[in-house]
């Protein structure tokens, strides 16, 4: 398979990585309906760690079951599909070859008596469980920021080394940072960057709001025009290295699927490379889901 | 032997495990009375450990002798028998090739000044002495909830590599969880889930109360029929992948025969896979014990 | 993509490989024109190393630059690309998540004093460069075969470990084995089967002719139908496990189209999973190998 | 390239260091326009893990680009360019062999809740992006010195036994030092002789006042005459071994060009080696940018 | 300092090389008076451990210090200086970052009672020596040319990890090839492909004559026009992947200037890209040594 030059220009960002790294980048991004578009949809589970599994599932009793969301990731099309080991493990021999995925190696839970993670899976663990990648999330703004950073930093080298490409989720929390302000244009804009400065090839970010939060910030984005989602996507992008790294968006808490058509649109509209989207899928019945997976890919495609 | 369907289908669940672990699995499922039928019953006995020898042994003084409890544990059929390193240490010659024993590798003890668990035992003494599957108990909600995930992602990937299974007791506790919170349903089965998540191939929990502890997770139990035991069951299985994860019932402090009874039949019913029962068996007399034990299996075996 | 049942099929067997491993065989049997079939067209270029350049490339000169190989197994829709290091580095990046590829890592030439290979790669190679398979030859019959079953087991394991397929070319070779023994039915079969047991994914072997070598052999042959290539091949497969191991056969020296379209046929009707094509495609002009390589390709898609 | 005296001279003071360390040195002492003159430029692009992306770049938008940086550094003929780990990844390889780098690897960011930083490179990835050296901040006076400088110590004895150079940003603050204090004479010598006695080759400090802060250096100090800050450079050489040490000066936040010519004359006449410049150079547009480093180049020459 | 595009796209041509190895190739390029032409002058003394130090540098005594070669070598702008370990450890420190080095890390001797060579320096002393590259020599067709191929897969693959780049010797000698033979063309430009597909990163062999020595080769070289050196050396070329990988060529024995001038001329006319000349330089007085270069720089710049 040839591949196009929308993804050789992507993948030539990536010039210090080592062919085996860009070929599991190139898995993801030729994977499902949208190969070749530069874009992405990757569904991630890891909302029965975060917030438990009557939380997650209770809705939708059948994705209780892991390998529900190999099949919804897999029949929808999308790009890659993210969980953590158990989940993986459930389903990786059974769909082995069918999606890319991606290891989500750290985890946190609601009982948590700290704003950090713990690491719940390897890189050895993503090679025996033929994943293309693996998932880290941090905190920028927490107290334990810097222990994450090292532990991302230390996995991050030992993936590079044999091939696995790194995700970084990027959720600004804790310390000085206001509930409102961890949604704001210049927090995400600056936890986007740090990921990007950390070395992740795939950038997983919150779609932000027009807030400023930092002080010092105001003067700077006094006179951005800030006022469209669009265009605060497109400052986010230019946040990861002016577009020289995947940025893909988060849909957040459950809501419409008109809101998530116009988030789609307004990812698309600023440059960013697609959406992440976990609870909005499979909180949904899968017939649903598949239908709203199916117009955002459209969406994604320019056909809506 | 042929394995039979039922234990097959089981095996299959832990599809990206190695023949080794597989192995071991079935042989704790093929084990004593319950063997080929997928239900479980499992001696644990790491009472002296968490409260010392004389709380848990001088009702039986027979019970001080480490040899006591495999001979119990062979005698009465039962699937396995777990504890700390000098237990296993102490009869694994003796007994060994006539039941699986699981190696507790982490324990905790009376005077703990914080509530965590010490590693004890590791794979390699679980190798020498013949064990089938490590032990791990994990506390959350804890403060070091996150160290202990990271020691069992260790500890599991190793045994994993060597062809040992993993079995996680999951026990929530400390931070914000109530002390009755600690058996609420939505705890419960989020602590199962998370071993699960974790990569258990056996879960153990405590059968849970209908209490909802977690404020945001109100809604979605609400419309729910938590009134009796056996549908609690079912939904801690459900956390448990679906079903894909074997998960088994602690009996919790020592209570009437009866009450154990309908634990069992509840457990049974619930579609759990059966029973830890530890001090409710070697704080009776030895045949009071077997013939408890004996009546238990026949209840897993749907005779009574 | 969903992978159809004849490829889980095939997966099926290889049931101790963890998932990883399997993602990359997936990888393999789902690339190219062949892609889904479960039959595989692998071009070979190793002929640099074993007869040296010019006896290899001279008469198509385009063929002296890596990256026409990479080329023409794209173009022309193969399963796989198989080279030793140098090859596989000079293009590893600019076809990186094009094509499957397999590092051949061990290498003779024609002045070798022994029959024997040196290691010219390692599993971490293949890592780094993103290949799917190592690939390593056998000399059964040689002075230095248990040296090279050592070393095969040992990079066998390690990269099982770390989902990577093992690929062995097993061709038998010195000590008392005749020249035309080489191709002989039973001496062939027995490679093959060799192959299988040191735990090779894919066994590569030479078509072999329906005499027989071995004395002892006479007698358990004399009684069989070994006058077509198709009986021949169905016996290959025979000793590749009753064909739970993928098997492929090599064109050997340069022939006519008709002969290698035929042999093509042979295999398939045999029951053979393909061919493994070298000098017979990069030796002619670059049209006529991808409209012979077009060819084989519909032969094994059961279209002439 | 014979190196001529003054350069050797400098290369001698570092006696104990292998040649690898003293060839990456050479390397930046004969870069750029100021190669062979012992006066050094750098380009240091850490502002946006320091401040964010926006407060960083949105003055000057193609400098969100990581290769912008590269190019300007390059442009302009400065002696090295200085980032995190990410801002080299994305230009590493196009910019290979074209100017020396730095690898800053640990960095702090805005929202730390204490004055630390992460490690988030490492000396192997200097190796892999060819970088000449590392580069370290620490904080002296803040409670958390003491794990820097063993991180520092760790990082730099593993540097130096690969041939890496090792730059220390050595910036007081925290604890008693107030916030006045930092810039104060006797505090930033301090920091430089800690540097120094670390084992640095090259230091990195701000351009002190001549304010002292402690009271125990009031005595010492009081009879030097350090009101011009050429003298304060001078002194503050004095404190990196008496010149045995390379020391450069930051320029601290935006200025207008004329400070930054007369830092340049004053840092010059007080012996210090150069300027590390970062906000002064990328937050002005590109041509205004190359014109100032210009100047600054010849002022360092001392054609101005 | 701006690569120009000769040296951008030989760097190109190392594609699945780190950044650290690709900028120490184009010290090597940028190096001496041929600096970004292409075209390189290496000066390799390695004779004292060939032959001995008075076959070696009777003839010229200064020649017995080893900084005399360092110091030939920079004077006459060569590209880089090749030499064991000790040789290295004599001058590294007093030439350091004057010209680009490379550590011979295999030498044999005249005493040697096998075809081989020993193991004399390491990546690991590369590197504290601040040297560029490794040098490793390979003798196809002698007895122990399978561990010495296990040996540079080694070396090389650590060297690449750190970012040092491998040159490979690749002479012929011993088993069945004639001594005629070692020279010959289709020896000669089998041993340069050799070198590439163990992954040299630049190949140094002999010129080669016009015979043929094996006689499975005679019909493929049987129709080319060999009867220019230029016309050899182009085919050595193509043996080095089509141009993709750096060769350079020997001098020989001690021969007159004229006969050099005119290798050179052959050696650029063929598309070679240099020279490595020893004992054509050393064992001539100094001036006459340095103006023999300068005209071979010449030629090699086209100026002659």
């Amino acid at each position: 398979m040839t591949l196009n030059p929308t993804i050789k220009a992507i993948l030539d960002n990536y010039e210090s990585d080592n062919p085996g790294t860009k070929a599991n980048l190139a898995r993801i991004l030729t994977a499902g309906h949208l190969g070749g578009t530069g874009k992405l949809v990757i569904l991630p589970v890891d909302q029965g760690f975060e917030h438990g599994p009557a939380r997650s599932f209770a809705i939708n009793p059948p994705a209780y079951d892991p390998q529900y969301h190999y099949k919804l990731a897999i029949d929808a099309g999308l790009s890659a599909y993210a969980a953590p080991l158990g989940m993986i493990e459930a389903g990786a021999d059974t769909f082995a070859g069918q999606i890319p995925t991606i290891l989500k190696v750290n985890s946190s839970n609601s009982w948590a008596t700290s704003i950090s993670q713990a690491i719940t899976g390897t890189v050895d663990d993503a090679l025996r469980l033929g994943c293309s990648a693996i998932g880290f999330t941090i905190y920028p703004g927490s107290d334990g920021i810097f222990d994450a950073m090292n532990e991302i930093r230390e996995m991050s080298a030992e993936a590079k080394a044999v091939g696995i490409a790194t995700v970084i989720w990027s959720y600004p929390r804790g310390g000085d940072i206001s509930k409102k302000g961890e949604l704001s244009l210049d927090v995400g804009a600056y936890a986007a960057h740090m990921a990007a400065l950390l070395g992740a090839h795939i950038i997983k970010v919150k779609l932000p709001t027009a807030d400023i939060e930092q002080k010092e910030a105001v003067e700077v984005y006094k006179n951005g025009d800030w006022s469209t989602q669009a265009k605060r996507v497109a400052h986010v992008r230019q946040a990861c290295f002016a577009g020289r790294r995947i940025v893909v968006f988060s849909g957040g808490a459950t809501k419409g699927s008109d809101a998530l058509y116009q988030d789609a649109r307004d990812i698309r509209d600023g440059g960013g490379n697609g959406s992440i989207i976990g609870r909005n899928t499979f909180q949904r019945p899968r017939d649903e889901a598949l239908e709203m997976l199916a117009k955002i890919i459209r969406i994604y495609k320019n056909e809506e």
